[in-house]
């Protein structure tokens, strides 16, 4: 990181903000692609600004560059994350930059990803520019948070979405759980399935709630279609349900020895199991090699409970309705055997939010400060 | 309610508010009295200022008359609650405000208590004064909740308070319950405890965590201990617990057959058990009728689940940790039995705050609009 030695000005601070808004336009369309922002300025005056849409297309900072056109010469760029090196898809913005006779550019964050990583900066740098990072660099890191999931620890970042009664009940002991949460919670889910490379359940889900899956926004807003991914570990699913339906693709994940029933066809890859149990790490690993960087968990208390319980969750996204169901109703999370007050799980609170009738609550690994 | 013609005017709610806010002045002390605040004004120009502190002292209008002195005669005296007009502990407001020469009185409220119940606003208005009614009066209800549910159902409010965590666990099989909810929370039900009236717990919650259900608000905001109340059939724990220690007094409720153990001194009532459970009903009509407004439960899943399932919770006071305890972990409410979505029991959230770590909801009664 290199910070100026005077810190970085208000001004950098409200363009980099700027930039950032920028970036989250791509939240449901740029993956697997990081989502970026670029913001070109003359001191006060923004002269360009750019974000990147979709794999494929322009980076933030082309059409940042195209807009400020000449005035982008003794300019300022702000880039949410490092800007490319290396020809992919498109040629590499740091040239595009030092091109346009760009005099410094501030950065939010390094790009992790191999063929950048520093080195992006460095040509910058070595062209003469002045370059400033790490402004505001816990925002951006937040929102890639898959990208940098996938790209740093080899698997996609996973959330688990739950929707819980005040007594912490995820369904009756029937296993009904239609309508646990609001109308208002349900819409607003949507919005986070949006966001997610994958929406990932258990054969169990698809045999009681038959669920679709799919992303309902409700208006134009452009979305690419996540991934279904259904773990059913003797294909026992693979013949019917909603979530086969529909615009979207659907991989099933299955144990070694099972076979696709014949006359079935449907995207599928085998994953070790043990213990009854299949190989979550191995599950999370494969979604990571298919580009995926934000998993969403929508699944019943077993497949909630074995990812908590093995450590692999991320984020926990609860809704919480006003509603009592009773001690018969069955638990949040399956298979968390807690004897001692040392051995319970402790999480922090990220936000809280009132969504209709509910209460939302973003959470995240580690105990409160 | 009398409205006046033209509606309340900005200055009318800007005083009211004022008056409601003198009013919680004397949340912690007023009790068994209702709060009531008093703002006399000429105009936008406030005159005088008063709030009931407690039983036995001035009155609300009487602190804002002697402030405002001469400068009375034509003001208009806005009052939470209808001044009396009852020869009480002191004369009555009503003949007070007449002999000032205020010419208005807004009022938020009718005093239902049967003394008052309208007679003060007809004093009043009798003797000639402009008399307008209403302004604000959800507000003003909601701040004297219970003292009106004692004058108007013969029974406190009740709060049950309860820390849970977010999975829906109020302690560890093992009846650890030490500690689920963060130090802040902890201090925050000081506050509530604070304006209680009584604050009721079961015999089990004696023998197992020996609290103390004292006040301890950390600074020197007086304030009138509460009685604690402690459900005790059997009369099994008035030998021990730091619940008899401290300045505040206790009542032990036990079954008519129940007998004080030799040497005991204690204050102690009967109330009726059927099927092994005491009458709720009676031990808040008892309650009531020592001049309780508000009542907050601090026991177990029993005595909590009891309450509502017997439908007598008014407000349910729940501090969300964000902890998992697990499956094997104490329900938050035991015998809640609902097998059907229909029997379930749904609530309002009436507010939402965060309270250190943890996140604190408001509840009461009622499906969400």
């Amino acid at each position: 990181m290199s910070v100026p030695a005077q810190g970085f000005t208000a001004t950098d601070h409200a363009m980099m903000a700027r930039a950032l808004r920028l970036a989250s336009r791509g939240e449901y369309t740029a993956r697997p692609n990081p989502m970026v922002g670029c913001v070109i300025a003359q001191g006060d005056e923004v002269v360009g600004t750019g974000w990147h849409e979709r794999k494929g297309g322009p980076h933030a900072e082309v059409f940042a560059l195209q807009a400020a056109g000449e005035r982008a010469r003794g300019a300022t760029a702000y880039v949410t994350l490092e800007p490319c090196s290396h020809q992919g898809s498109t040629g590499p913005c740091a040239d595009a930059l030092i091109a346009a006779g760009v005099t410094r550019v501030v950065g939010a964050m390094s790009d992790p990803f191999p063929k950048v990583n520093g080195s992006g900066f460095d040509k910058l740098r070595a062209a003469g520019i002045q370059v400033d990072t790490g402004l505001m660099e816990p925002l951006a890191r937040d929102l890639n948070r898959g990208f940098l999931s996938r790209i740093e620890r080899g698997r996609p970042w996973l959330r688990v979405k739950l929707a819980t009664s005040l007594d912490g009940r995820s369904a009756l002991a029937s296993g009904d759980s239609k309508w646990i949460s609001s109308e208002a919670a349900r819409r607003d889910v949507q919005k986070w399935r949006a966001r997610a490379g994958a929406i990932l359940t258990g054969a169990g889900t698809v045999l009681i709630d038959d669920p679709h899956l799919t992303v309902r926004l409700g208006d134009d807003t452009p979305f690419a279609p996540p991934l279904r991914v259904v773990l059913d570990p003797g294909l026992a699913t693979v013949a019917r349900g909603h979530v086969r339906e529909g615009g979207a693709p659907t991989l099933y994940l299955h144990a070694p020895d099972a076979r696709m029933p014949r006359g079935i066809e449907a995207d599928h890859a085998a994953v070790n199991v043990a213990h009854g149990l299949m190989d979550l790490d191995a599950v999370l690993k494969l979604l990571g090699e298919r580009g995926i960087n934000e998993v969403q968990v929508e699944a019943g208390a077993t497949l909630a409970g074995a990812f908590l319980t093995a450590g692999l969750v991320d984020e926990l996204l609860l809704y919480v309705a006003p509603l009592m169901l009773g001690e018969r109703a069955r638990p949040l999370f399956d298979g968390l055997h807690i004897d001692e007050m040392t051995e319970r799980l402790s999480m922090r609170i990220v936000e809280t939010r009132r969504i209709g009738a509910d209460v939302r609550v973003l959470l995240q690994p580690g105990a409160a400060p």
